[in-house]
């Protein structure tokens, strides 16, 4: 396989070309980075989007959900599905309203949708959700009953084009309004964690138990 | 008109309904605290999903793009949109994968889209999403120009119904589940902005331009 995912027919980016992005590594990482995405389906004719979690794994994105969600089961009926990954990266106030924006870090897929339906496979990628969320900590929770792994639908899309967007840096000024007077720049944004609260509701009395390898390898890493 | 903006027909809370909320004022603090948002339309017949800024007056939610965006130019041609706007709070960790997720508040609305093209509306709204990026930054920048205004689309969403979903808290482990000898918590997460980065693109050398108070009160507000 080549190194870029795009573009495709659905995916070249117009307006601000300069800003998009094609490769894979570069795609993957936004992905990866994401700790959530939007999907889009067609429900009763209509777009629809919702939030929901991801996992990646190579060439694939899972998503899950209930067996009763309209936008999952749309989905998987269409066969195709319309993902968005996208990192708020700050602001970019340049010296006119036009130039100002934010800035980010954002991929659109559009992928091959089908169902998982075999167990072994189900339980192995819903231990990637977990990963996903929290790196390491789907070896720290009980293990999945069959019970649990019946209420939750999983949902492959194997990408065929994506493209990212990019942007960062300094702003685009046009040159005449460099001598205005007025403060231009960046101001950086990112996610930070706070102080973990153990839950009370356990018989053990959650602040006996040391805090997992997983919250600790977050916290220290930031 | 009532306090509540759903359920509707695309709009009603199925899983974990117990984290529904319709109320207006619930969903309209989550539209305005999010710095983005994601739209879908239907563009070749296939839903798709770009991330988009956003600004809102009223019952309205304004889009705005380049006249060549494809998601804004179907959304207008089919008179509907579909818009979801996303908080992410942090980690909630229970004693099993099941249980785990992120903590979050969510909204997604549909709405009855039209193109504004009254040159003065347009105008004032353009400010509205300078405004929604910083509050008080619209005041700050140099007026906008005829022509810039003629290379913005902007789109005006009235709210038909809208649900949005809140996420907080201890864990819903199970009994059985408190008994385990499995840390279970949450560890909460806000975005946080950096050292402002002035441009050095400007001829007047923007360090001598004081920080402006726009940028100074988010600051001060974290």
């Amino acid at each position: 396989m080549s190194d870029v995912l795009g573009p495709g027919p659905k995916t070249r980016v117009r307006r601000l070309a300069e800003k998009a992005n094609y490769e894979r590594d570069v795609i993957y990482a936004v992905i990866d980075e994401a700790p959530l995405c939007h999907v889009a389906a067609i429900v009763k004719d209509a777009a629809t989007v919702i939030p929901t979690l991801h996992a990646r794994e190579n060439d694939t994105i899972y998503l899950h959900g209930s067996p009763s969600n309209v936008v999952m089961k749309a989905v998987v009926a269409s066969g195709e599905a319309c993902v968005a990954f996208t990192l708020y990266d700050g602001l970019r106030l340049a010296r006119s309203g036009f130039e100002s924006s934010i800035a980010y870090r954002s991929v659109v897929l559009f992928g091959a949708a089908s169902l998982v339906s075999d167990d072994a496979e189900k339980a192995r990628i819903l231990d990637l959700f977990v990963d996903a969320v929290l790196p390491g900590r789907a070896s720290e929770v009980r293990a999945m009953s069959d019970a649990e792994r019946r209420l939750t639908m999983v949902v492959a899309v194997a990408i065929v084009e994506a493209s990212a967007k990019l942007s960062s840096g300094p702003t685009d000024d046009p040159d005449e309004d460099t001598q205005l007077a007025v403060w231009s720049g960046t101001v950086p944004a990112r996610i930070t964690f706070g102080a973990p609260i153990p839950d009370a509701n356990g018989a053990m009395a959650d602040r006996t138990i040391p805090l997992p390898a997983s919250v600790k390898r977050l916290l220290d890493r930031q």
